[in-house]
């Protein structure tokens, strides 16, 4: 089979600038954003045991990975397509006597086995941070202004917060409306579909109102207080009134309680972050539970978010201030002017062009003067 | 098979803090101080067709890199060993129309299928600069500035730069000191191992004063210019003698004009980089040629280094100065201390440990106190 020079595997491309300085900018801004929040960087490798990967990711199988046959260790391994996942790992392994909560913040790229629809990249750039050793409602506002605030240091503007109830459907089939456990992940798909016929077929209508309370926060939760049953919910609802009161001036809020896709593995709180003009989610996160390897469990809360979408979007680029040295520069001058924040182009031949080097100012008689 | 929870592949690792965080810190210190002088950032994927990589690598052979199928496209990926051959790819197709000279940097991870004694990682940090359409002396001395800076910027101490003369043998087979094609290989292979009774084995004992005048580049550059034939290479060592020159106040200069290992590639000129406290070289590039798919050619020189030994070395790290936050902290207030500098850790919960958790100070009254 014949390659047509430079083409690359579909869903993997080459960022050229301006966008690969954004890329690395928007990352290195927003994991000092995070740290500045105690956020302590860890680095889990790019690629691990398929089996230690597959038994930590929430939902990944095997066959949804990128894998190869390691020659040294002649072993299967993938190629990480989640950070979280990794960061559960070291919490629980390496660093399981650190003090709690453990505040983990990480930032690289992973690989999807397959583009999706909104992600035409098969490799991406993720950004987040974990709380390990709690998933109070104080950890849920620190968190979650933690990502606002990623996202703002990003120059994401117009956050909306949508935020969601993941076990729901457990704590209401548990109390008050009840459902045989056979039923339990029908109705829950049910929901997922926003399917009123579904639930009738179910007899599980008593779940309806749970759909149709999803909206603006203040009305959605009004609407929930008062669907029979909503009851069983009401310390996950002062949880949610709590993180309203704390971001309701920063965001927009809404509420869509039987909101599961992709918050399968998430407990109490699960919550999505959009911004204005930007298409899809850009961030999400939520509470979830570490398994450890002696069978004890430990409440955590994180998010993550995608450098590439907001890099595509045009964030994270600055105006360049370019300037053209002339052969013969003096070398102090040049690093004195680089300490003043300029970017120099050094001429290394006397044909070198300055506009055609993208060059903005020229240095003429040791001032820059405009192009 | 079974796994002990948290084990990773041989070579690869997590980095904790605080080598994760002076690890980013590090990549992104270079990248800047590499781009002030020019150099655009470009990020080539992490994999690529086999056979588009291993065409463009200069020394490595399929076999030598950790590849797998991709489901998606039914095609033998390789994951990248490198990024400078992926920068070649770059210049030499959607940059080829970009005025010369192209200035370009790189940050990023790669993976190598095996370990050596040296590195005994797996995956590394690697970046570097590529100035692309000239090797001439002032290419030669912007760039060997700007790697030398790059390393200045990472805090590395006591640089020496050791020269090199990578196309000597050909040079000097085709000139003064003639070689049958056949030889040429043979010699150069003696000449790497410093291998005189081999020289004399091979007849070509007139390449053996070039072994001897490695060393100090003032006493070398003298010795060469004596050994009969080193006419032949004047026009290098007069570029060598306008490096020195540049660098001899800054950094510490020696000459191995045979030395090849790693050189294989380079045309008339390699260097390798050294630092105090360092083991083993921290850095290393060269002049060298792009070949483009129409059989052009384009003379170019770059340099590369690995973060990952100077984080092993300590370098990268900063004092933390972790300030505890008691709960009612007014998030305002925290928001003016993290602005201030500080790193702050909330208390989410009245049991948290201020010193347990790292922290170094304590808000007091609105005042950080030393714990």
């Amino acid at each position: 089979m014949s390659i047509t020079p430079g083409l690359l595997p579909v869903g993997l491309r080459d960022r050229l600038p301006p966008q690969a300085e954004a890329a690395s900018r928007l990352l290195h801004r927003v994991i000092v954003a995070i740290g500045r929040h105690g956020y302590d960087r860890v680095a889990p490798p790019l690629a691990e045991f398929e089996e230690g990967l597959v038994g930590r990711l929430k939902s990944a199988r095997a066959q949804d990975l990128l894998r190869f046959v390691d020659p040294v260790s002649q072993r299967t391994l993938a190629l990480r397509p989640d950070i979280t996942a990794q960061i559960g790992r070291i919490a629980a392994t390496r660093m399981r006597h650190r003090a709690r909560p453990l505040r983990l913040a990480y930032g690289g790229p992973v690989l999807k086995l397959r583009a999706t629809q909104l992600r035409p990249e098969r490799e991406l750039i993720q950004t987040g941070a974990e709380l390990i050793g709690s998933d109070t409602v104080a950890a849920a506002i620190e968190l979650l202004g933690v990502a606002i605030e990623a996202l703002e240091t990003a120059g994401v503007t117009g956050i909306t917060v949508d935020l969601t109830l993941p076990d729901l459907v457990e704590t209401l089939a548990a109390g008050p409306l009840p459902l045989a456990p056979e039923r339990i992940d029908a109705v829950r798909a049910t929901l997922d579909a926003k399917d009123a016929g579904g639930l009738a077929a179910l007899d599980a209508e008593a779940y309806l109102p749970f759909i149709a309370a999803a909206g603006p926060l203040d009305d959605a939760m009004t609407r929930l207080r008062r669907v029979p049953g909503a009851d069983a919910l009401s310390s996950r609802l002062d949880g949610i009134a709590a993180i309203a009161a704390a971001f309701r001036d920063r965001v927009t809020l809404t509420l869509d309680p039987t909101e599961r896709h992709g918050f399968e593995y998430q407990s109490w709180l699960g919550f999505s972050l959009f911004g204005a003009g930007l298409s899809g989610e850009v961030g999400r996160g939520g509470s979830y539970t570490i398994v450890h390897a002696d069978g004890g469990e430990e409440a955590a809360i994180g998010f993550s978010l995608y450098i590439d979408p907001l890099v595509d979007a045009g964030l994270g680029q600055e105006p360049r201030r370019r300037l053209f040295l002339p052969t013969g520069t003096d070398p102090a001058a040049a690093a004195s002017l680089r300490g003043q924040g300029w970017t120099t182009i050094a001429a290394l031949a006397d044909g070198d062009d300055a506009a055609a080097l993208g060059c903005t100012h020229r240095l003429v008689g040791g001032e820059p003067q405009p192009l």
